[in-house]
């Protein structure tokens, strides 16, 4: 970078006569609405696409934690479930989360089912004064992804036993209901924001969610044959480590436009430094985590585990995500470190209880989703009250509906494929596709 | 995100006094030109490193889909192909494209081996005026990445056996004349676009052209050896599907830069609403193709196809790519679901005719660039003559001009490796380098 | 891209009566200097999370290029170093580069070990005037990436037989002392950079010092065993070469945003298409390393080497660091191209030495480093006589410096594994766990 040039650019910004205004003149807005309306759908593009990437660091973290002969069925859901979002957010999601929102435009955000959500083409600045501050096009795209996230939550706790289809079901019913109508409690003007719950971008709303209902199906579903046997934990060592960081660093970089997008706005001066706290503290929190599991992992194993960092990384993440721009740096990296120790001393903890989560997402983004819920208190956003109806509210919530869709499934079709299945790899016995069909096996 | 921040947020974008102008004065454009250029600018750019990124998504989605002995070459390929196209297409393309274009300034590019295309350094907004709406640079910039990109569909189709040197002098000759001249018939100003064909981001432009030049490729060098056998096709698998999905997660993410930016202007709110608009309506189709994929694979056979999903979500992203902002999001999603059926159609007629297309680059792209282009008279911005016309004459000149050079090449230096070399695999017989040295083959 | 709707557009812009001024009126400039941080604040960001992404790049290379019993490691060096880069910079690095620079503001930036960086949440215009043209959180963020950058250089070169935590060690001290002091002599208003040294980007600043770092570790590491023996040079492939070259992709798509971003501003019609050149050239030079390298490796060695055009496009992107901005796209390219010779010539020149840099990271970053900055000279930027100063100041600095430490850290707790762990390989002698359990070694 040239900071020699710094002086005389910041000079010429300030020197320049870049605008005359008549000191006495009459107010309009006309021309600055628009570039504020520019630059806040702008912040929702550029974090729609850092978040939409977040899908390929799911699927290639899952990918790279689960063994071999899963690996084609865990990118097929991936997959599957993002387009499968994408749908049903459009047909029923949206319109549930934001009914009397500031999006919901009668004649365009008609309900159920309605027809489009978008602006016309070529829409004026005063037709696009009735959708808000920025084009409602950004938000949905940006809100989409947030919904495919929760739910690509989901997929790698179940890997390796459950089936196809009833898992792209229960993405189906996740995403076009449980996420809207939660999420609506505190983002759509709902009765759990309006009592002072405060989730900037979705620790609970979100990541506790998704966790939760992983949790459920985890519960549900039960353990891979041969986990836990004769009380002891036999590891599945997952197959492919660069994807898994790869996957990692994906998501690391898609949380900047997570969390720096959930501020919404960035037309001002105060709105664009605020993001740039996000991200600063976002990457702080990323950083605090995995340095955390780095430090545990070697004082009580001995050994540095990578899969520890890289969850560490996760878990400052998700902790950072309800309320990423008021602390400082300092504060920031503290709240990821205590998600990086949480997160060590939570898988060991789910499988003291038989509960077999593939990729350790149930610590990542629950235990961490809740640890991070209740560290908004830390700044003084909210009280520890406000915090814990939130989480236990929403929590119950996806507890229930998803143990309800979960038990319909089970009951009726089947979640679960065959010991033969299982014991053979999904990939051989429910697609018939090898992911690296020439590797021979060790 | 913080929805309840939302309320203040624009309370404050509309109430404060940002700006005052004096009602009766007269007009002055400076300083809103200038951020109009900025805004357009940053979209160029930002679009540009999207599409750029497209590059590893197909080197991704290609070693993915070849099998492990090819590997090297696929990814020497797709590298150089890269190098070699920003050479070209700076040196002979890009002026050949925009010969009388809002581009070209007498002086600054002054037609075949030009000696640049950038604006000075630190050019006034006055200098700047003689370039259009946006630095020059960044056009150059957004256009080289298509042209790069058309390149980048050929090699996926004549890969596991065609000669790395005559592949590359192809690809000069693909993007330093094919491409810029049949490009230039619609977007530079030229007979086919004055005709009144409409092909926003160039589902015929670029996506056909690539598929044509590979079709053409694909049936002068022949299929691979024992590929059609005794009127039975065997099924050579893809050696690793997790990068072949991370390079269409890629491609997907791109291709928001690759129809977002084709919009070419987001200095106004209705030009960042389309942006919106296209983003959203990209993704649709992406999710309509992949679903419809995974639905018909499981109809027609039994099982999910992971490859052809991930074709699918490429066959809805080229199928929006001729017109990504008329549509509504259910139509968006319609025209790439019948993208994603097509290619589950396609690619066992491919082989029927003995066509052999290693990844399924001429169902993806020639196949859903036809429909795609087609596709447009659904929104009434073209007549299917209008349409028909382009696709058969940029079809017919790509064709013929690909011919010319495939057979002259075959003549000359030979375009197919041994027979020897194809069963050892190129990347022991032409480069001898093994992508993965260290795994046993099964 | 829809060229056709150019002309509207443009007319649109130019036609519309966007902002009237009263021509006569006062100068006020509020308005327009809030677009300007914000525009300027924004390329930071964006240029903050691509060369983030850059440290998946750095990963994805490293693991592709060591042999598949050291990716483990190789994997976790490069999480870990850029957590700990993360969070050391914050608290040492960032206070100590800009001690009374542009950015350090009495209470905020109150030097060694200062409570934070960033502007309040919601900073006013007025505030934010304090920290000059940029919001303060965004400048942290990106250049806290390329003090991480520069210390995933050096783990590239010390790759398969460093013990881990000393490596780590030495990062810390790398990026809490070594680059913020070397690197405030130019960018912080030292004497290197009133000397006239000219490094736009940092083609010394941060690539040679990586260089430099990882050159004296190399030395007194010591080659892996059986590289050298009996007077030959035992080639020891990498793994998995399409890791290697997701990892070039990614550090060229990060490099965008590493010399784009430099140009510090973008709030202006000069700077904005200023970093549309830097962006064209950045392409420029990466594409005309690769082709160059492609070319030589095909001339010298019969067969093209694709490690060595991935080497090159790095090389041809060092080498355009320095000076991004003023360069013709043609004098790039041959920019590039130079690196890349440079890079076939250096990597047979370290082995004839004995110095074992595994991935190449030293004819990269140094070799190339060292080109790029005299290339300056080129452009008429700066004189030879200034070059040479810097790159001479700088290298001494950072030679002294990291050998003092890496002795230190011999001295003391040991920096090489045993041989019997080189061996067995890190991953199982020193993390017990493989990155690929599965696959079996050939």
């Amino acid at each position: 970078m040239k900071l020699s040039n710094l002086i005389p650019a910041t000079a010429l910004a300030t020197a320049m006569p870049l605008v005359a205004f008549a000191q006495d003149a009459e107010v309009a807005v006309a021309v600055p609405t628009d570039s504020v309306f520019i630059f806040n759908t702008l912040l929702f593009l550029i974090g729609g696409f850092l978040v939409f990437f977040m899908a390929a660091g799911f699927s290639m973290l899952e990918a790279g934690l689960v063994r071999s002969k899963n690996v084609t069925t865990q990118l097929t859901k991936n997959v599957a479930l993002f387009g499968l979002a994408s749908i049903f957010y459009y047909l029923i999601g949206y319109n549930l989360m934001y009914p009397l929102g500031d999006w919901a435009i009668e004649g365009y955000l008609s309900g159920l089912f309605g027809p489009g959500v978008l602006e016309a083409v070529g829409v004026t600045a005063e037709g696009a004064d009735d959708y808000g501050y920025a084009s409602t096009g950004s938000d949905f795209f940006f809100q989409l992804m947030f919904c495919a996230a929760t739910a690509s939550i989901v997929s790698g706790t179940v890997a390796e036993r459950i089936k196809l289809w009833p898992f792209l079901i229960f993405t189906i019913i996740l995403t076009a209901i449980i996420y809207p109508i939660t999420a609506s409690w505190t983002w759509g003007g709902g009765f759990v924001g309006e009592a002072g719950f405060s989730d900037f971008a979705g620790s609970t709303i979100v990541h506790s969610v998704g966790g939760w209902a992983a949790l459920t199906g985890a519960i549900i579903l039960g353990p891979r044959l041969g986990k836990y046997k004769d009380g002891k934990v036999t590891p599945f060592p997952g197959s492919n480590l660069p994807l898994a960081t790869l996957g990692t660093f994906i998501l690391w970089m898609g949380w900047f436009g997570f969390n720096g997008g959930s501020q919404l706005a960035m037309g001002s001066v105060g709105d664009v430094a605020d993001v740039s706290r996000i991200f600063s503290n976002t990457n702080a929190a990323a950083a605090g985590g995995a340095v955390a599991a780095l430090l545990l992992t070697q004082l009580l194993y001995k050994k540095v585990d990578l899969t520890m960092v890289l969850n560490g990384a996760l878990a400052g993440l998700v902790s950072i995500t309800a309320e990423p721009l008021a602390p400082s740096l300092g504060l920031s990296t503290i709240i990821g470190m205590i998600g990086g120790v949480l997160v060590v001393v939570s898988v060991p903890l789910l499988d003291k209880f038989k509960i077999d989560d593939v990729v350790g997402a149930i610590p990542v983004h629950l235990v961490c989703g809740i640890w991070g819920t209740l560290a908004v208190v830390l700044t003084g956003t909210a009280t520890i009250g406000d915090q814990l109806f939130g989480i236990v509210v929403i929590g119950l919530a996806t507890i229930v509906a998803s143990a309800v869709v979960w038990f319909i499934l089970k009951a009726t079709v089947g979640i679960r494929v065959s010991e033969e299945a299982e014991i053979n790899g999904l990939d051989v016995s429910e697609l018939g596709m090898e992911a690296y069909p020439e590797f021979s096996k060790g």
